[in-house]
């Protein structure tokens, strides 16, 4: 059997589950739920970036990203706003995005990230 | 070219796919509908197990898991009751979890999993 | 680090991702929103079978896949006629449906790949 690595384990889930090369990332949301969908967003990725990090990594290692939003036709362009100017140019990740309710109603936007370590 | 193991192919889908040490879960749902969102929880994480045994592998070995819900809001404290009794503490995989209408009327949840063998 | 090749990258996202033998595909959507859920799905899978190419593979390495529809009550069954006929017999990827709206209100099916190469 190959090894797992587990960061920030808790009884529910870990934050990064690392395996045979890939970093699996636990879905990511803003902390702060007064935020629009910038904000969030802004949040989101910082803190994406931060467990990243945690993985020796950083963004220009991302293999496949889905974004979950809340209200996507409200959404999707403050979204897209906030990525574009985050994303590696020529080196972003394979993406998807569709709308979906998150665990608490003020979540506008969650983002799940696989990455090569 | 690498090997792939399929395990149960329908002409549909497989329900385990495995490819370089990683097996690909299809969507795990309860067989029975009538069931409350512990019930259905409870059936869906046995199956789960199962499917595991035949990739010679258990929950310990979890990389990556989706939970999809029919309702959200009712229902996450109910299914997180159920999943934080079966997962194992500390060994955890990478988690999200978002509303999803799902394939019959009456299933409230869907966890897609993926792990190591 | 393991080598990631990244097959048509825009400002904002890569069609497809290779790494360590696995291809991560972008959602796929149709071009033509007016079709009906028979039409969108076969245009989808076309555009799949157009991408596998370019990863040098088709459709038997699937690995997993996600199928979000718009509307799955109305849907789920149309989706299936147009899949079943496509899927290769006996070599069929895992794979999970929901419900999602997608990024244009016409979009009624959106199909997420992950294959081996």
């Amino acid at each position: 059997m190959t090894d797992i690595t587990r960061i920030e384990p808790t009884h529910r889930l870990s934050r990064l589950v690392v395996h045979n090369g890939v970093a699996y990332m636990t879905g990511v949301t803003a902390q702060d739920g007064t935020l629009d969908i910038q904000g969030q967003t802004r949040q989101v990725l910082e803190k994406i970036d931060g467990h990243l990090a945690k993985a020796g990594i950083d963004k220009t290692r991302m293999l496949s990203v889905q974004i979950w939003l809340k209200d996507i036709e409200r959404d999707f362009a403050g979204m897209n706003e906030v990525w574009d100017a985050w994303v590696p140019k020529g080196a972003g990740p394979a993406r998807a995005t569709g709308e979906s309710k998150l665990a608490h109603p003020d979540l506008l936007v969650e983002i799940l990230v696989t990455a090569a370590v």
